[in-house]
């Protein structure tokens, strides 16, 4: 029978062992005390499996508060498994398994889960992403180079016409794609589809004169019926992408708006730090990405190299890596997503991402690394481009730059990204 | 203009001023760096805007990794307000905003947001709770005391047949609510029709011979349209409640839910310790509960005194209280929800909740302390309520004791709780 694996790191006042006991019951059939009907045929069949505990360190004091006294906190790693019978293929249902009420155990000090190994059946219940890097490549018709993206700044304040004079200079000076801010949606102050009409009109009519479209995420974060009318009314305009805040709107609600949509859903994390911020609690990006994909995120923020947040540029590559690293076995699709790094990025980021990645199969957006740039917007894009040129060929950054002015410019305006 | 407020606890190595002037940029129109485009008046209209700080402590260590390096680490509270223009009434925008990206920021080194509020328009945009108190107690056939629940239990593992042999003793016990284990939905082993039509047939049963229907809170977590069409089952067997999941089916997935089904939502928080287990990163109760009870939740866990779990009674008690205070001022709805007292519950602590709570307005759900009573279901029920008629005539537990041989089982066996 199909069984449904997750990783997890743990302190606790018990001895480990037992500490996996108490999380493996309380998480399917059983707790400490057995109760009438829990017999042994059902704990077979029903009961979560302790598959490995390794201890690998301890503390005389507990990571976070907890009321078991010891005198020593264990830590180690654990993994656990259930079987497929006790959900069946439910991301929803799995999510409130691995990562529901253990998390308030008094039996723990500290627990993060690590990463999940879901069984092929959720290749078979679920879409996936429905573009992926390739759809992306097509829509935004760029065939072989990172893509280059930026966000709408001021997040948020501009209203529909100011908004689309910035998509102008934008698209006019040679962008990839355009998100909105996390922060922009449908406010009074900038409703959603009086912004999408007028963002449109501009990207369309470069599109007619130079024959490729822009792709602009617009967000369509709120209720389901909402989102669902707006994506209808992205599409009708002629746009070619919906974003949405993955918190905001749920695993549920990104499965809607997969059904619904035929468009690229750009995935924001925004709220990811609640998640990542303490080494104690939470989950892992591993983990947490895996959810997002088989729900059928097309697009997933990773932050970036040499960032404005707290994350370290080690944690940022191994994100970008795991959203490109198929689900399933051979044989069965992948489900990848194309990681989108953001944040603080400059073309001083652009060698070092692309060498993290591996490939050029990445959309890198740049806000203040383009806006601020001395040349302007075109020179910011420019810029990135030739950065991306450069890492392409595997031409030396500074060497390049003696050819290239607007890569020069940024390299020298950038200087502390490096 | 509306405003919209919220109170977080923050540590940083800056002067807290700093940290506070960074989030508010951070999550409205600005960064520190000033963009085109980015004018006073676009500033006065969208930005946050800082409201109080107050430094209450100061640490040498950060309370979280940190890479900005300092002598001293400041923790203190804020308040920021937003304008309602940036976002409009919507629950699943608000949140990007008030709990977005500013977890991740490098100049903090903990921060929690601690309470919201919402303006009136939120009163106007959402429906809130349908039922309610109210609507509960009328469905469930109780007038004027605590509700005494159980949980299905092993929480999975028993097929249809099996889940409805558990609930014919529940209700012949005389018990008012029942609901499924969060980790029991629809898998392969209990597929979810074929459990709502057993554990309905005999619901009904009951209900026709003795006039009270028992309420049965079905867990319908699943996709939307899955969980659409698992309400309308529900209602077409003359269920009366449905159960959700909060944190798998986000805000959306409850709105949408809300929208369709007439039905009270019981709403589970399992996934919360990883909100508020640790002091230094997350939302606390007070402001989490606000965003389910605006998007229409009836009833919300809010743990139980001496439960299994990590949380103080002094935290269980402020949650019960909070869930039941009403949202906005005077001549709006209050959006009030039921407290859900559960884990580790048993006739001893019924007293105390009911002193704590100050009104018999709650659900008092008992797993072990029903199902591993000496006299079995119907005494661990019968010991619930005469603790509960105890409290409520004021009378101490121990002499009502004398002459209910229940409550005194319950007493004996359940005495570390007290």
């Amino acid at each position: 029978m199909e069984r449904l694996y997750a990783r997890y790191e743990l302190e606790s006042p018990l001895p480990l062992e037992d500490a996996a006991a108490v999380i493996a019951g309380e998480q399917s059939c059983g707790t400490f005390l057995r109760l009438p009907g829990e017999t042994d045929e059902l704990r077979e069949r029903s009961g979560a499996r302790i598959e490995s505990v390794v201890e690998t360190g301890s503390s005389p004091t507990p990571a976070l508060p907890c009321r078991i006294r010891s005198d020593r906190y264990r830590r180690g790693e654990m993994v656990l498994s259930w079987p497929m019978e006790n959900f069946g293929p439910s991301l929803t249902n799995v999510l409130a398994t691995v990562a529901g009420n253990l998390f308030e155990l008094a039996e723990v000090s500290a627990l993060r889960l690590l990463d999940i190994t879901f069984p092929p059946s959720f290749a078979a219940a679920y879409p996936g992403p429905a573009f992926g890097v390739k759809g992306t490549r097509r829509l935004a018709g760029v065939a072989d180079r990172p893509m280059i993206g930026t966000i709408i700044k001021p997040s948020v304040g501009l209203g529909p016409d100011e908004t689309a004079a910035m998509v102008e200079q934008l698209v006019a000076g040679g962008i990839d794609f355009i998100k909105d801010d996390e922060l922009q949606a449908d406010g009074p102050h900038c409703p959603f589809e009086a912004r999408v009409d007028a963002v449109m009109r501009v990207v369309e009519d470069h599109a007619q004169r130079n024959g490729r479209k822009a792709m602009v995420a617009f967000n369509i974060t709120g209720e389901i019926d909402e989102m669902k009318h707006r994506a209808d009314h992205v599409l009708a305009r002629g746009g070619t992408c919906i974003m949405v805040s993955l918190h905001s709107i749920g695993l549920a609600g990104l499965g809607a708006i997969r059904r619904h949509a035929s468009l690229p859903l750009h995935c924001h994390r925004n709220g990811w730090g609640l998640f990542s911020r303490s080494p104690d609690i939470g989950i892992a990006y591993e983990a947490w990405q895996k959810f997002w994909r088989i729900a059928g995120a097309d697009h997933l923020h990773v932050n970036g190299l040499a960032n404005k947040f707290s994350e370290s540029d080690t944690s940022v590559i191994a994100s970008a890596k795991a959203v490109g690293t198929p689900l399933f076995g051979a044989g069965l699709p992948g489900f990848e997503a194309l990681p989108v790094f953001s944040s603080g990025q400059t073309a001083a980021q652009v060698a070092g991402t692309h060498a993290a990645v591996g490939s050029p199969d990445f959309l890198y957006c740049a806000g203040g690394g383009i806006m601020g740039h001395p040349q302007g917007i075109s020179g910011g894009v420019a810029s990135l481009r030739q950065a991306a040129d450069a890492a392409m060929a595997g031409i030396d950054l500074d060497t390049h730059a003696l050819t290239h002015p607007e890569l020069a410019a940024a390299l020298s305006l950038f200087k502390d990204k490096r």
